[in-house]
């Protein structure tokens, strides 16, 4: 174990990268999303232990249907494989998402829009899955109060890594990253290593976080 | 002029690192801010020259406010420098942020939260004043419409440019930022060159802008 000082509470992720992964093995583009899927457990485990108390995952948002069906039926597989892989585990998960589309896959009804809680619950595990940033905030108009989007349940991010070398958010959770600092890795993440969570450590001691102040 | 073959059609700017660039020389922290008008100048007469279309520059925010008098008057100052020194060139000037505030400057009223067009209207350029994120939602809120926020008048950002090294969009415009690229250099904004804004360019040439598709 390394002696970090100052971890972040909220941890979002960006597993960008899968596809270009898959071409320069010659793949099939939608066959990388599978190998993205043990590099969250292991990411996963490396948080909890050195004390992250929420991590959220970028899923597959509403946008990335466009996408043709043999990529769609992968990357919707490897977020419900990566959910049960966590789930069970000592971890609260949270899946947030349009559940009210056929695109929403069955198998993580259990935790649409609603939070269960495993084991001793270390860590909260939270997955955007049919995610649509507009519909997150027009939730909340609906509800008339920013405090009531769809994502209500998910804490403010201190920190967001991104793999894959793209310097955007993409439209992960706006309200939620607004004081968000926010790292960049270039490999992608198929070829997530332990080291990557340790450079984003190291820089984020660099971070001087003052909210405007 | 280079050429250029893929321009912006909206850049938001973060002039971040007054302070550090005042401190750095001896002087009061508040005053670098000064040091930041001519800049804006510069770069938004760059742009134009360039066919950008709509330029946002984050000026001050509900959270700088918590900062001692000395700073807010020099930064309010600043901001109302900066309005007036492009305002009756060849652009359309829109301010946006809280009016109903005695923090928001009486000099910047007439473009408080609708645009005024002068000249031939060459480029839109947009201030962020006294803004607060959380507001401009709020509206939106309001209106019940997220088409309606308090910022509404201002298009979605292709790319955000922030001088003074964090990566971080400080509660910058989180509706309209959602797709942005981001491009982070490590000068202070008072040491703005021209080849800041190139720079910019080169590498926005690489981003694939794919909207999630």
């Amino acid at each position: 174990m390394y002696n970090i000082k100052k971890i972040p509470e909220h941890i979002g992720v960006i597993p960008d990268g899968n596809r270009r992964w898959a071409i320069d093995r010659g793949m099939e583009k939608g066959d990388g999303y599978a190998y993205g899927v043990r590099p969250g457990i292991v990411l996963c485990d490396l948080m909890a232990s050195y004390g992250v108390k929420e991590v959220t995952f970028y899923g597959f948002t509403k946008d990335n249907n466009k996408r043709p069906k043999l990529q769609r039926d992968s990357f919707t597989q490897a977020c419900v494989d990566s959910v049960n892989a966590v789930a069970n585990k000592d971890a609260n998960i949270l899946v947030v998402g349009n559940e009210n589309s056929p695109l929403f896959p069955n198998e993580l009804l259990p935790y649409a829009n609603k939070r269960v809680n495993f084991g001793s619950g270390k860590i909260n595990i939270n997955f955007l899955v049919n995610y649509d940033w507009k519909l997150d905030l027009e939730v909340g108009i609906k509800n008339n109060s920013l405090k009531n989007t769809m994502s209500k349940d998910i804490a403010k991010i201190d920190l967001i890594i991104r793999w894959g070398g793209r310097r955007r958010l993409s439209g992960f959770l706006p309200v939620q990253s607004v004081y968000a600092d926010f790292f960049v890795l270039d490999n992608y993440w198929p070829d997530f290593k332990e080291e990557d969570f340790f450079a984003a450590m190291e820089w984020y001691q660099t971070c001087d976080v003052t909210l405007g102040g």
